[in-house]
């Protein structure tokens, strides 16, 4: 896939890393994967997508829980295989309620901020 | 690979994605790979450790550059198959003498600060 500067280095699966940040705080919000398809939709309707590889389908964030990422800037790494979302985030970007899920360090101490009762979510 | 309290869902060849952040800042430096070894010689010694995948071998960040990360703390996100590494970055953490890998926009923009010059660090 080119687009009108940048030429992106899927792998053998058609995918790439994504990660969201906050365009705010600059908190990282979470990882995901995206197909040359995601990419495309996240740019022309300014809200992140994502391919679920679990789901093996398009996924745009958001959909079930309304916490959706509006998408301020795409960056790309040096070597094109690899994205940056900059995000405008509502609610929480993480499924368990965490505002991001790397709300946990290494040891399992819990380091972040749960924003939502993922029962009444997603329940 | 389990630690103290989070097990890591390493994938079908062992690796796991694992962002640098910088510590102060915030800004997302770079996105690489990592194995088993490389988190355990990361907390042993402080030092970000990555996996090469076109190299096939452990790589600690800045052994040629001089541009190691030392590092803070180590994140897991919920499913424990992407980690955050908070780090602080001596000089840039891209190869191509910019401070951040994602130092461009989808459309090729220019948007990151270049902070030295790579012919005189790899030349």
């Amino acid at each position: 896939m080119s687009t009108d500067g940048v030429d992106l280095a899927f792998d053998e699966a058609g995918l790439l890393p994504a990660i969201a940040q906050d365009a705010d705080t600059g908190e990282v919000l979470m990882l995901a994967h995206v197909d040359a398809e995601a990419v495309e939709r996240t740019v022309e309707t300014g809200d992140a997508h994502y391919y679920s590889r679990s789901r093996d389908e398009l996924w745009r964030k958001g959909e079930t829980s309304g916490h959706v990422q509006r998408v301020e800037e795409v960056r790309v790494d040096c070597d094109g295989d690899a994205l940056l979302y900059l995000v405008d985030q509502a609610g929480g970007a993480c499924h368990t309620g965490y505002r991001s899920c790397f709300h946990r360090t290494l040891d399992g101490e819990v380091v972040g901020e749960q924003v939502f009762d993922p029962d009444a979510v997603y329940g």
